[in-house]
């Protein structure tokens, strides 16, 4: 635990330096590097497949865990310089002749470490560039094009998106994703106008269309009431916000390369990365023990790993919808500018992303993460005290957190990602489900008129919102004071008064402590029971000899109502227990596995924690939500 | 439901006029008439009690439901004249002669209208002034102080606080409470330091000690980091914080007598009143639907109904702690002006109480309620829209609240109780727990000395928190689009396909509505099946025929574990089920009875709804948390 000690020393004096913390992101010079490494390797080797390769997904690969830790706590003014630096590798997943390559590369020499084909099921994230290509294809499709004019549409004012196919027990399978469509025609709300009946699916990798499917027509719903751009309406004081949601020009933290500091209302301590799967990483968060004079550790890492979104209309065109949309599209990909004023306050410090495109070209997502503090008009605690005579004692202490901020728009919910940080020392992490339902065109035009299931709710003339569901998923990687944790249950249980008489009571509840030794006992229920979930260091006590520790205060928890064999039930297994605790192991990050577009879930969370030998009293959270 | 429909035409004709609301709370000079009155009856009474008589409660007799709401909707300007104006009644709860008297008065002609006395269970609330005179009592002791130089300690520091007695199944009860004392020697953190052993019942008729306990001594609690006060600490930082919560200085909101209007982010109209028992009331709560060009009813009324804080020790001293604040000390009757800039902030509007004082005469709680707009830091909606070629939206609704809060502090603890009115139309009911824990002494300064049971943590040296339970009740009666409600379940029910082939998926859930025809059936343990809950109005539909209604959003909820038979649990028998719906009563607003103090449980929410005749679907939700 001495690794977060010399942290505050290190912001200290090397205030106007950046550091490079081994889990800072990638830098654009670093991605140009990368590229430029595999560019050489596939012209260099023979029997490589083509140069002509794309990029899908290019990541740090990161140091192991300790050498991290290793590297925090030595890596001070003092020893710096006899600390051998951590080696800087990064991976690139590329699709290469119809295979998927992982390639691990040395920056610091510009060597390829590796280059090894994936041959398991599932696919890595979509690019940006096929999507676009994807979309464009319709507009070129005669048969699509016959469509929209026997609906008697006009092509012009067609938007098309992508939606990724899933997978249904198929043997073999193809790179390819669907596409339907959407009318504008006087609104910019294309999803309450879907052009219903259409879908087609686009092999990815040939950039054409392998089937065409029109089933039927249903009347496209009316433009009334659907617009929702500002200019058009009377919201004249959504821009007064802008100006209104002043908070004080100064703020109590300080940003130093990837490190961010919040000195004014508490003493975190915290790494923020940019990601193009997960969005937004927090890494290293630690506390300041003013007492013990040093950083004590918290979470490790943290971020969220998945979303599930199944769709529950078991019909043609909507029978796929189960996006797993980190795996599949990305967060950090799936994220846009934030708007200072608007998506967070106008004292808000804001961060730049950079992505690898397609062409393994980096591109800048300026301002994609802000970081601020959170006038939260709530009592961080406070207290009246009458009972002293002669005195009247009032002690109020307003809260303010502060938070790191993402917003990932997977087509047409937007989520608003919170790690929010405390003055008392809890992480509060929050996502904002916005945007505008998945709608489905219908005849009815009022709910008198159904008398089957129609798997969602009339929301408007000849408009279906579909019932669904979003599960997400968070991996946290706590380190609560120390590396070793373990995860334990603190029960209230009710208890008789066995001896009457002794108490004019008849009964109260205690608490038991239950540490949990296997995996399977660490999957929780959440709700269904009295019990404080804690995480503890089983090897550091307070002063008076309780564990430290940190408890996992968790807010309402839903899991999947699909049958166990369903398949987007099998890819997304983990969705029926809120709450996963594994032993830590570095690449069970994404707990729907890593190659997760068309996976078959023979990888992830419900399929790791399977295993039976090795089962730790330390345990480590995998994370939920 | 007309009947808010001219509201909004009174508030712009009487822009300026204080409009004399129905529920509007007694005014000072209404309560020294009510005083005058009672004074009256009393004195020309002969067959009366002797004028020795204390206030317990003095509260306005609202008005039948029906009677206001055809108030609210003939009172407008045009037929005010031909409108008879509503009766203005008041109660007023004495004690007198060791009897519980209800008295009701006829304000507008100054007439006394019955004298009933209360001869059931349990009594009213206990007064301020009693209270200061039983804690007057051990320091006037000799008994007590002896114990207090037995334990070396100085009287001069000594601070004793009241504790409700409960009722354990006693066939007589007397009205009294128990006194414990808490030691400050160099600290304002009492509560730190309870003075342990010592136990004294007051009879608060006689004003005098009836039963003394010094069971035995405990090491008095170090004051070594109990202290919280700002001006001994190194909190400048907080003190900055009333400067920094700047918020706009103006804001959308006006207040005319009791009536709140929000016209700025949202048509919010609703009642504001103190309320010693409750502390704050909301009432005729409505939302201004521009399309229909009227005020739709959303609340007729709702305010926190009971606290139960049951502790979990059975042993002396410490058995009888469960407390029901607000039917015994009262949320109203414990709160205190709130800090401008801290509790509130700077731009909050305050607005003063009157509560009623044991002598009849009212006196002023200045600043008890801030109404003020917040800025959540949150969106209320955006969404960011990238598949209309060319064009690229983003569309930011910040989130500004309507805040309406007070603060209790009932000894140790601080209710920070906020009504919160959104932009959405949604309300949220939340308190806020802060303040200190019930602490008690002991002999332990390390856990590994401890092999019993102690029923609590030790948090410090000789310092355990007693394990307890906070369970805060609200009653909410809603009257979602007018006066007729239905409670509706929405369940999600798991459908596996039964035509394999028709799809490649095994499964899906619908959604199957139950209207709740029982009060039995309409008690939820929330959280234990996938459902929505919604109030809707079975009358109203929308333009595509969906019942009008509100869903119920709780948090997390928690029932009481104490056994069905202890007394405190027979006392508040309610709190084994989180939310019950029951029809509309109009004195059915406490779940644990009126009289709550001693209570014996034979009144109150489980009793009200074990009636098995006229059950109706038309029900009201009495509340929960």
């Amino acid at each position: 635990m001495s690794m977060f000690s010399l942290l505050s020393l290190l912001l200290l004096c090397f205030i106007n330096t950046t550091i490079n913390h081994p889990l800072d992101p990638l830098s654009p010079s670093e991605i140009n590097q990368i590229t430029h490494i595999v560019h050489n390797h596939y012209s260099k080797t023979s029997t490589s497949p083509s140069p002509n390769y794309t990029f899908h997904y290019v990541d740090l690969e990161e140091p192991e865990k300790h050498r991290v830790l290793q590297w925090l706590s030595s890596n001070h003014p003092t020893t710096r310089s006899t600390t051998s630096p951590l080696p800087r590798l990064a991976k690139a997943i590329i699709r290469a002749n119809g295979a998927t390559h992982k390639l691990v590369v040395d920056l610091t020499d510009s060597s390829l470490i590796s280059d090894r084909v994936y041959a398991g099921h599932g696919y890595p994230p979509l690019t940006i560039k096929e999507i676009t290509a994807a979309l464009e294809l319709p507009l070129k499709s005669p048969q699509f094009q016959h469509s929209i004019l026997s609906r008697g549409l006009n092509l012009s004012q067609v938007s098309c998106i992508p939606l990724t196919t899933g997978w249904f027990g198929q043997a073999k399978t193809k790179r390819a994703v669907n596409v339907v469509c959407l009318y504008r025609g006087g609104t910019e709300n294309i999803f309450s106008r879907p052009i219903e009946g259409i879908t087609m699916l686009v092999d990815l990798e040939a950039m054409k269309i392998i089937k065409y499917f029109d089933r039927f027509k249903a009347p496209l719903p009316k433009v009334e009431g659907t617009r929702y751009k500002s200019s058009k309406q009377d919201f004249k004081l959504i821009s007064d916000f802008r100006a209104k949601w002043a908070q004080p020009k100064t703020h109590g933290f300080s940003i130093d390369g990837h490190m961010v500091k919040w000195a004014n209302w508490a003493n975190w301590a915290f790494h923020v990365q940019f990601n193009t799967r997960a969005g937004v990483i927090i890494s290293t968060a630690s506390i300041f023990d003013s007492e013990q004079g040093k950083y004590r550790s918290v979470l490790y890492r943290g971020h969220a790993s998945e979303t599930f979104v199944p769709y529950m209309d078991p019909s043609d065109g909507w029978s796929f919808r189960a996006y797993l949309d980190i795996g599949e599209y990305g967060f950090g990909q799936s994220a846009s500018p934030l708007e200072p004023g608007l998506d967070c306050p106008g004292n808000a410090v804001f961060l730049d992303g950079y992505a690898t495109g397609a062409d393994g070209k980096p591109y800048k997502i300026p301002r994609v993460i802000c970081i601020f503090e959170r006038y939260t008009g709530h009592a961080a605690w406070r207290h009246t005290e009458s009972y002293i005579k002669g005195e009247l004692i009032k002690e109020v202490r307003p809260q303010v957190n502060l938070v790191v901020r993402i917003v990932s728009t997977v087509g047409n919910y937007d989520y608003i990602e919170d790690w929010e940080f405390t003055q008392s020392g809890t992480i509060k992490v929050g996502v904002g489900l916005s945007g505008i339902l998945q709608m489905k065109a219908t005849s009815y035009t009022n709910i008198d008129q159904i008398t089957e299931d129609v798997h969602g709710t009339l929301v408007a003339d000849n408009t279906l919102a579909i019932y669904h569901d979003h599960f997400i998923t968070y991996h946290l990687d706590l380190d609560v004071d120390g590396n070793d944790n373990s995860f334990v249950k603190y029960k209230m249980k009710t208890k008789r008064v066995t001896q009457p008489g002794s108490t004019p009571r008849k009964s109260y509840w205690t608490v038991v402590q239950e540490t949990m030794k296997t995996e399977a006992d660490a999957r929780v229920q959440l709700g269904s029971e009295p019990v404080d979930l804690l995480v503890i260091n089983p090897n550091k006590k307070t002063n008076v000899g309780n564990y430290v520790g940190y408890r996992l205060m968790h807010g309402l928890s839903a899991t999947s109502l699909l049958a166990d064999d369903d398949y987007p039930q099998i890819r997304a297994a983990y969705s029926k227990w809120p709450l996963w605790v594994t032993r830590y192991n570095q690449s069970e990050r994404w707990a729907s596995g890593f190659y997760t577009d068309q996976s078959h879930g023979d990888d992830g969370l419900a399929i790791w924690s399977q295993r039976t030998s090795g089962e730790a009293e330390v345990a480590r959270m995998h994370g939920d939500d």
